[in-house]
């Protein structure tokens, strides 16, 4: 089985535990606005983590389903409210909720998704699940919901400032991105009722994978083909986006390497990408940004030996290559 | 001890509370427009009908404080997100969030006092509440966030549209107003470890007592004076607003009444208000508002006879009394 597999194997259970929980928001037009995302795809890799990490641990998946669910329903907020700050009029391939259905309704539907995402873990089965491992659960899914609202506002704060130092950067990545992913391991591994040695190494990976995850996404952004990411390459660096490349070639440039990558940042011009590229490149910024990918993927694969041998330990393991080996 | 009396001896625990739990925000500015609204004031009640809905069913007040402080996060994130919707420039006699900090912060700020709402509820000590009963209280506040999203999409909903039934106005204002103070007397009564049938008359009691809030609100907007309301009066009919007395007044008018009343609503001038006055003391929409209020009240006080005599129980027949009362 390979990871694409994986996911397949487990999304229909997902999928219906999400539609199940928006189908009864009312009015339709809500419905409809906080739906849109969703139904417009996403790979699930979060909800499937939660369930991998529930059944790593010796738990059932069906005990895992409705936090898995839940971690669909942040991330989606999340986009949600991220595309209304950002001004971002297309995602997964269609118009962004507030191009569709305009701003107000975009931010209700946020709010409702991560409404929902919180009724749906609630949801879970008393009967099969202590209360008390629900709430341990759920405060692991609210701690990273906080993590979310403090990286896109550090994200922000990054904006026209280019004097960002790598611990800053890797704070943002890690707030903004990975915090839902160690999350989504962490809360799996409550509810399967892991030890908690296991379940701090299932948080920890979470957060590894999560992390490179982010910087992977940046370094395909420049080694990659624009057939495959879907985007103009070097689309990152036309937008002046703080990258960890940025911030490593920013370190160690020389002052007039440095001034004129500050200058490329700026300059919102396509044409100048082979150049910041070649700063990159000058400077081992992209060999620098992808091994501290690797090193995270291979501690995170480490860390997975606190668990017995099991399918769904392999699977954490696949995923954990997969984030590297993508090429989209 | 008058209502006020009553709200100010809860305030410090509240607010101390909040502050803790907004304390930890990180980046400052996050902090700062989180902090914000709440620091302008607000009257605390939702929060101290947690705590003495806890009292009343023999809780104790201290169990019930996290509970108490979320709802004020909860309440102040809804008016954050509100008034960027509803484009309102002013909030508790200051600049409204997005004004201060520009409609990304806004949002990422109300996201933000939406998560501390949770995190804050799940810290309730589970050495003193079991965490069944946290479960169980908690589903209460997100199910009234869910009701609040909705309530505000009926909103937006009903602009431009003047053919909306009192059906369909009760269900938005229970929505967007009642289900959060029902939500706060239910999770006060679950908290303190009431019987079912207290629990459900304390929810029901809080409805009534929210949906009369309402009412009373859009009453005091036609017969308060300018200093009192601190806006001028009919400036809802100014506005074009919705309510219970022009939902009355359009379903029993005349033709012509009608369609002078629709016309007034769609003026935007306020040399019109004293007109559409009118045509509500005609059809007697003025005293059917105040009836449904009052008839709300009486019954929301007689809910809590099912609860042995106590301060707190006075303190909740007072609130109910200082929902009609006030004259701001």
């Amino acid at each position: 089985m390979d990871v694409i597999d994986i996911l397949k194997a487990y999304s229909e259970g997902i999928d219906n535990e999400i539609y199940a929980s928006l189908s009864t928001i009312d009015p339709s037009t809500l419905c409809e606005a906080s739906d849109h995302l969703i139904r417009a795809g996403g790979k699930k890799l979060r909800p499937v983590m939660v369930i991998l990490s529930c059944e790593a641990v010796g738990g059932r998946a069906e005990d895992a389903l409705k936090t898995a669910a839940s971690m669909e329903l942040i991330h989606t907020f999340s986009l949600i409210h991220d595309d209304i700050m950002d001004k971002d009029e297309m995602r997964r391939g269609k118009p962004s909720v507030h191009m569709l259905w305009g701003e107000p309704m975009a931010i209700l539907a946020g709010d409702t998704l991560f409404s929902k995402a919180f009724e749906t873990v609630l949801d879970t089965n008393t009967e099969n699940i202590s209360p008390k491992r629900i709430v341990n659960a759920l405060k692991t899914v609210v701690d990273s919901c906080i993590k979310i609202c403090e990286g896109q506002a550090l994200d922000i704060s990054f904006e026209g400032n280019l004097d960002v130092r790598e611990e800053e950067y890797m704070t943002m990545i890690y707030k903004k991105t990975a915090a839902l992913i160690a999350a989504a391991t962490k809360a799996g591994a409550i509810l399967g009722g892991g030890t908690e040695e296991q379940i701090e190494a299932l948080a920890e990976y979470g957060r590894l994978v999560g992390l490179a995850f982010q910087i992977q996404d940046d370094y395909l952004d420049v080694v990659s083909n624009e057939d495959d990411i879907g985007k103009p390459v070097g689309s990152d660096i036309v937008e002046g986006k703080m990258t960890l490349m940025v911030v490593h070639a920013l370190a160690y440039a020389s002052e007039d390497d440095k001034e004129r990558l500050i200058s490329i940042l700026q300059a919102n011009n396509e044409d100048l990408v082979d150049d910041a590229i070649g700063i990159f490149n000058k400077y081992g910024s992209i060999e620098y940004s992808r091994d501290i990918a690797h090193t995270n993927i291979k501690t995170a694969k480490e860390l997975l030996n606190v668990l017995e041998n099991s399918e769904a330990k392999k699977s954490l393991e696949l995923i954990a290559d997969f984030v590297l080996d993508r090429t989209h």
